[in-house]
């Protein structure tokens, strides 16, 4: 049988340097595991760009649409601020999740004990906390149509159209549901069903779903402006959150801050199976380019090799593989080993990002 | 001269207990202080629904444009849930801010020195918290066309367009600007211009009234996702955050939330200046309608009555009058007076709804 395959794309800002640790990653399980995997690199984003004038190009979305799972870094950064909106790295991205189909995004919000003190919120409100908020990926206002800036008698007009179809909503509700099985079976929509048509739309297909397929499955709803407000007061009442793509964007990010763990969340984005039965997918870090710290070897790498991590859980089935990787990365971390944004007030062994990554090997 | 004219809305819910201490306060100000008001009261939300079959009825509506200033308390509740949607509570209040033009919607986020430890976050990261989100309360996702669950094929589909011409996001950041110089000088605008075109106009627009009739005030962007992240991990970093109906609602509600003092923020909803100067205006609390404490005299109705201190303030000319009932709110929270959302670990006196009131009146 030919060996799993697998994409890197490294992309902008802190991307090459927290997925060289990846690599070195995927060196050890082939050394030491015998685990094989078919890799292949490529441009994304600015990097892109910077060499075909397209933040992604077609070669490399066919490749991607080929191999088994898709690793990314990130994308974006100020040196292409002022490019036009068609080739801006995001759209590299973008271009990725909707070709590919990755309808589902999975984010976990976890915050590891090691670090409870880190974050903004006190100890007893996130220590321990073990979320995922399911945001759908390939929809609503991101892609609708109309889109674009027009002129209206003297003036100019911005346009977007946030747009949701029933199969396009049922979809995602089913792996929320699917997946809080494997968890605490809860699930809590969020939308604004109280002043938006697609929202009420969104609820009612939820509850469908719901309704005839998934009844074990306990099910609440929440306007996503209480839904903020939750998730800052008292994140533990949840379990699984599923939410469209603008309303996912925001409280994914809301909730990965709060953690404390912004550099340590994975994400993975999940599609239809394959031909081999395999979900198409890829997995990036929560976290973004980061081109204020890129290049000085101070980005915390854990993000992406828990993202490395879901690959193996969910697109190679090697779920005790993961199981071993994330277990390294949670003992280096109970060590005191720390990248310059887990340090906090009590201290800690301080590392480089290849630092961090020969840790978790070392721990490995 | 004629006295200035108040339209006070109580709405549902809790809106009616909160909106009783106004009156109160509201008599104070009359016999104690000789300021009179022509008040008249009027329905609206689900409360206006049970009598009129409508969430506002024309008269009222026809009311709110002539008086100086509207005072509402709150709408919604789950008895109105299955109501069409042209007809729920909510529909009410949209009507009131798009009919007035209410286009600035000033909501700020403050922490009480006395309620510092009431948050979820840290006191160091709240503790003497003041910004104001600037939220477009006219345009946007919430009134965009079209709108709507149409069939297409055999599913189907819903839609809402999020819509902002040039003129709409210009004034809305001159209000950010001007309160901005009020303030400590600084206005962080946020979008998604990474993704949405209309994000890319909101952000050209800022920039652009910033440079020709702005240029002292310090601006900057930021994504909203980012703009979400900031705001749970240093929100003092912002003074004035301005944004579009949509992110503004789910920015707001967190940053409400993080200070602790949910119950207690008042919020503001400026449009034109009328013929007479007053801007047109309808004041509220930030909290909704509350139906599962409604009743029972728990609800805290300080930011009912920091909502008619904002009133005095910017409707009617009187800052000293809103120092006067502001200060006594202060000292009130001080002596560790407290309603049941207000009562943590160290104790204080336990109040009612009125008793509430009634210690503000003692402290006037
Ligand atoms: C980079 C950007 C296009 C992207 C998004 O808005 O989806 C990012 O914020 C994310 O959450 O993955
Ligand atoms: C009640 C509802 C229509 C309203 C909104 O979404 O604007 C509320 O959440 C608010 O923030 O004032």
């Amino acid at each position: 049988m030919a060996n799993p395959s697998l994409l890197i794309l490294a992309g902008d800002g802190i991307g090459p340097e927290v997925m060289a640790e990846v690599k070195k990653i995927i060196g050890w399980f082939d050394a030491k595991r015998g685990i094989r995997f078919d890799v292949s690199e490529d441009l994304v984003g600015g990097a892109a760009y910077d060499v075909h004038g397209t933040p992604l190009h077609d070669s490399t979305m066919a490749k991607a649409q080929e191999v088994d799972a898709v690793l990314l870094g990130a994308v974006g950064g100020p040196k292409y601020d002022k490019l036009d909106f068609s080739v801006k790295p995001e759209r590299g991205l973008l271009r990725l999740r909707k070709e590919m189909d990755l309808f589902s995004n999975l984010r976990p919000a976890q915050c590891f004990d090691a670090l409870a003190d880190f974050s903004s919120l006190k100890r007893e409100v996130v220590a321990g906390l073990d979320i995922v908020i399911v945001r759908e990926l390939t929809s609503g206002v991101y892609f609708g149509e109309p889109r674009g800036i027009f002129t209206e008698g003297n003036e100019r007009v911005g346009i977007n159209t946030q747009r949701y179809t029933e199969s396009e909503i049922a979809r995602v509700a089913r792996s929320a549901f699917e997946l809080a099985r494997r968890r605490n079976n809860k699930v809590c929509s969020m939308e604004k069903a109280n002043v938006m048509e697609s929202g009420i739309l969104w609820r009612e297909v939820v509850q469908e779903v719901h309704d005839k397929e998934y009844p074990d499955v306990e099910l609440s709803h929440m306007y996503a402006d209480a839904g903020a407000m939750q998730l800052c007061r008292w994140p533990k009442q949840f379990d699984v959150i599923v939410t469209d793509n603008l309303f996912g964007d925001l409280l994914s990010d809301a909730a990965a801050m709060l953690t404390g763990s912004l550099g340590m969340l994975p994400s993975a984005s999940l599609g239809a199976p394959m031909a081999n039965g395999r979900p198409k997918a890829l997995y990036e870090p929560v976290h973004g380019s980061a081109p204020d710290i890129a290049g000085q070897g101070k980005a915390n790498p854990i993000a992406c090799i828990l993202s490395f991590a879901m690959a193996l859980r969910y697109s190679f089935d090697m779920g005790a593989e993961a199981d071993r990787l994330e277990k390294a990365v949670e003992k280096v971390l109970a060590d005191g080993v720390r990248t310059a944004d887990l340090m906090g007030p009590e201290g800690g062994v301080p590392v480089s990002t290849s630092g961090m990554g020969d840790a978790v090997i070392a721990a490995l």
